[in-house]
């Protein structure tokens, strides 16, 4: 786990397992190339520390190891600067639970746990609460967060209700409520840690 | 072009010509197949009537027609309706000047068009004022806005020359400037059109 004075303590992860698919059953979904790439160009322009990679399944483990490594090893590296740069922020872990350890071990407090849901659910973080508690992360006065992004047809109901928090939906009256994670994430991130908006 | 009074007069376009790579030089790029869906569900989310995905290249306009065929027609439509409903915002045009007539066919006027660029260049349009800029689309005191979105390394130069206004860079002070196309579209559009932040 990297950490970097300028970044904030605050991290991603990309959930593959428990997620549910269109019928809401739980299912380990499969490693998409593209979301390595955009979750972790992402993080690199945030200043987001690690977004870790969460697959409990060995064959797909070895799949993004392979992937990060193409790119941040030998010619790969040198050819394409940009891309070693962003996938550096990548961590591949078995379960939620050693992303958490592992973000302990660095930042000597456990992370609390954000989960979010394109649904409307439990009482919710608004998402200007949310700034103002990574405020208070940024300057060591909370500790680290973890923000849990689901794959496939999202987070499966276990993990949303393990959570610490749930996040307010994107767009809650939205009629059409299906963004890909690799938008939501950014759309989320942006919301959290980007410029003030814009009235 | 569809055109729906609860939409707003905004348009996108998914350019794959003319983009430069990543030595400058102008290239015509290939299609995505995750773009495609990603933009797709990112205007119908937002209330976007129409994303053109732009390519000059005949094998390329039948390879994403034959995509949004799959799942707007038959069994795809059946099994899988949020992807039809995303897919059918979707329109292939050869380039850019189709779309503005296009646009100007359904709206009466002339749509002012927005490049986008991930670096310094001239004088930008901010955020803040694009977004009162589409209030007043939206009211329609003024003309529909065609947003052009660059593949590979970028909308090329001369694209940005021509259009009418360069909008504000996302994260114009970040060492790391190299989102994927999907995440820039999807934090831009929700800057644009999303709720107002967030202090």
């Amino acid at each position: 786990v990297q950490k970097s004075t300028k970044s904030i303590p605050f991290y991603l992860a990309l959930v593959h397992y428990p997620v549910v698919n269109r019928n809401g059953a739980v299912i380990a979904s499969a490693i998409t190339n593209l979301d390595l790439h955009d979750l972790a160009r992402l993080a690199c322009t945030y200043r987001i520390p690690q977004c870790f990679i969460v697959t409990p399944l060995k064959d797909q483990q070895v799949l993004a190891a392979r992937l990060i490594a193409h790119w941040c090893e030998g010619a790969g590296r040198e050819s394409h600067p940009d891309r070693w740069q962003a996938l550096q922020h990548l961590r591949i872990v078995p379960e939620v639970g050693v992303a958490k350890r592992e973000i302990q071990a660095v930042q000597g407090r456990d992370p609390e746990v954000w989960a979010t849901s394109a649904g409307a659910g439990r009482a919710v973080l608004t998402h200007r609460a949310a700034r103002r508690q990574l405020e208070a992360s940024r300057a060591l006065l909370a500790g680290p967060k973890l923000m849990l992004l689901g794959t496939a047809w999202g987070l499966a109901p276990g993990l949303i209700e393990a959570a610490d928090q749930v996040l307010e939906a994107i767009q809650p009256d939205s009629l059409y409520n299906h963004l890909s994670v690799r938008c939501a994430a950014a759309i989320l991130v942006d919301r959290l840690l980007g410029p003030e908006r814009l009235g």
